[in-house]
């Protein structure tokens, strides 16, 4: 069933509609994915045979195989859609085609090749405009809602964390745990990082049988999904604890560890407080970057700084180096700079946050300074 | 690590590159999934950030987000093929088409229109044709073992499903039951169908909290990845047991539907002993088709006769109406007509078959007769 009421959904409809109108353009086609969650509540994956929502001048239709139309129907929002069921052999491209009007077609970003040839041969497309992107990244009451209790679930996970970096224990055992703590906030677990020393430099390791030692850095990035699709995704480092239980280490920390780290804990809490709407995505991600290179550490901070999140865990906007993405206000993303050196060690500090009408709000309250001994 | 020797996986792009070069284009650009995973041994999967095998005049290119390189290169075989990691803010489509040659370049299904109107606005595309393609449907010698071995996996707990078909037990603990069971025999259960009765009319159907009652016709299509990343899929029909433990019904079984059953099991035995190479997949079809209309219920079969399997549970060649897709040795796929009457009961028989130089071997063996008292 649709987490939202009914409602919901039809004004998110009516919103693409207007966008539509707006661009001058014959239709928008989506692929299953998140844009067809937001619009229908239905999470249906399709692959080979072509489910999609279709924007057109005679209104909104879903095209999907016949033999999921009685699932999709009873677990989507989909009041004034026309549900139109396909058999194999029929030609669900050119029901598409009699949908939409003249002009450009755009397609989601999720159709694949398969479906996107065989819409090109049909009609002219192009991606998504940004007037028509907008709906889907500006999220309403109801998603900040849930992105809010998103950010309280994985903050629950993340102040459990230090307890488990006990000297002694392999990454796999601490993922774990992790796992099963994200499990019972979530109705999921999407993805467990713990990249201890070394390890840490690699920013998409995963874990491995490395042994922790008191002392270490520890990148741990940690995200679930809930029960109403929404995602949470929360980075803090961490260094592991001395073997008598104190929270700081006995082992010696490397010294540059730390002075990095402080370039670090600046460049992610600058960041965080220059964002607003009217700014492009690529003057954000270089408020970061400006701090961590001024710092001598802008080599090592080999990624963007961040990206959209709700029905999916990276969606648009990006903020990335050069990106001339205008924040809008309800906009909700990532800011997560890092640095990794590599063969020593990684660090990354990730917030979640919602962008107000003059500022941004984070949705992850766990302490950003690393303790250590 | 990749599950077959490293020779396997150049073997298979040195027969990639002849068919590049005897179709004359500018190269093959394929993104995650399964094409990849049979080229290199990796699953890894990738969304926004391109990842993608190339196929051009200069030989074998990776294309991956630096992020995902030092991964990538423990996992994949990659013996002789280029690895380039890009950063956010490089252009990754730049580089593939620094990489092809003059002429169109074939695009892999799996790519998604984000990745692909990136690559259009730099270099000719189409979809992949023929000859390239040919390349991921023959089933080499390793792959056929492995289908065979998952063959054996889902015949193991179809061999269980009559003891689970007890009167008064739900669809849904009966999926529970088959999903444990699948996950003994596979690394995991990729999906459970539990259609009883009227459920049963709904090939999409997954499982509900309806009480099977004996005398139930239940649909039971089951499947799962072995650890080489191989799929099992098949279905088979059975008739829920007495109260009292016998095999056969006490409650009487709907004599349609056991006309129909006749009907269905000739139709799908004859489609199996029809197949040969050189036909096309539109003529297979229509062996099973002809006989299923000719016996009454041609309107009931409301889906193709079957799929291609492999490193995805669902890939060409489709056994559809129509297709001029010319059936190939060495090609594997399903034969799996059913028959739907809405509001009453549903029945579908499903095995897998390796097309061989003169006929098709089922890989599945479990009793195709449905069993009633």
């Amino acid at each position: 069933m649709p987490y939202f009421d009914n409602g919901v959904y039809e004004t998110r409809r009516r919103a693409l509609a207007e966008a539509v109108a707006a661009a001058g353009i014959g239709g928008v086609v989506l692929g299953t994915g998140a844009e067809f969650e937001y619009l229908t509540g239905s999470a249906m994956h399709s692959h080979e045979r072509l489910t999609a929502f279709v924007a057109g001048p005679g209104g909104f239709r879903v095209v999907a195989p016949m033999t999921d139309v009685a699932t999709l129907c009873h677990e989507a929002a989909l009041d004034g859609v026309e549900v139109v069921g396909w058999r194999d052999g029929d030609n669900p491209y050119a029901l598409v085609k009699s949908w939409v009007g003249d002009g450009v077609v755009e397609l989601g970003a999720s159709l694949t090749a398969d479906h996107v040839f065989e819409l090109q041969a049909r009609v002219p497309t192009r991606a998504l405009s940004p007037g028509v992107r907008s709906c889907f990244l500006v999220k309403d009451a109801g998603e900040v809602a849930e992105l809010t209790r998103a950010g309280e679930a994985i903050d629950a996970v993340h102040a459990r964390v230090p307890e488990l970096l006990v000297p002694g224990a392999t990454e796999i055992a601490v993922a774990d745990q992790l796992r099963e703590l994200i499990e019972a906030q979530h109705v999921r677990a999407d993805f467990v990082i713990v990249g201890s020393g070394p390890n840490g430099a690699n920013p998409h390791h995963d874990f491995s049988d490395r042994v922790l030692e008191s002392g270490d850095p520890v990148v741990v990035d940690i995200g679930g999904t809930l029960d109403s699709g929404y995602h949470s995704d929360c980075t803090r480092t961490y260094v592991v604890r001395g073997v008598d239980g104190s929270d700081g280490a006995d082992g010696e920390v490397d010294p540059e560890f730390l002075t990095a780290y402080e370039v670090l804990h600046r460049a992610q809490q600058a960041a965080v407080e220059a964002a607003r709407p009217g700014m492009t995505a690529g003057e954000l991600d270089a408020v970061a970057r400006d701090i961590i290179t001024q710092g001598g550490y802008g080599r090592f901070f080999t990624h963007r700084l961040g990206h959209g999140i709700g029905l999916a865990v990276h969606e648009a906007p990006f903020i990335i180096d050069g990106s001339d993405v205008v924040l809008e206000e309800g906009m909700v993303f990532s800011i997560e700079p890092g640095i990794y050196v590599p063969g020593r060690w990684g660090m990354r500090i990730e917030d979640i946050v919602q962008l107000g009408a003059a500022a941004a709000v984070p949705l992850n309250h766990q302490p950003r300074e690393v303790a250590h001994g």
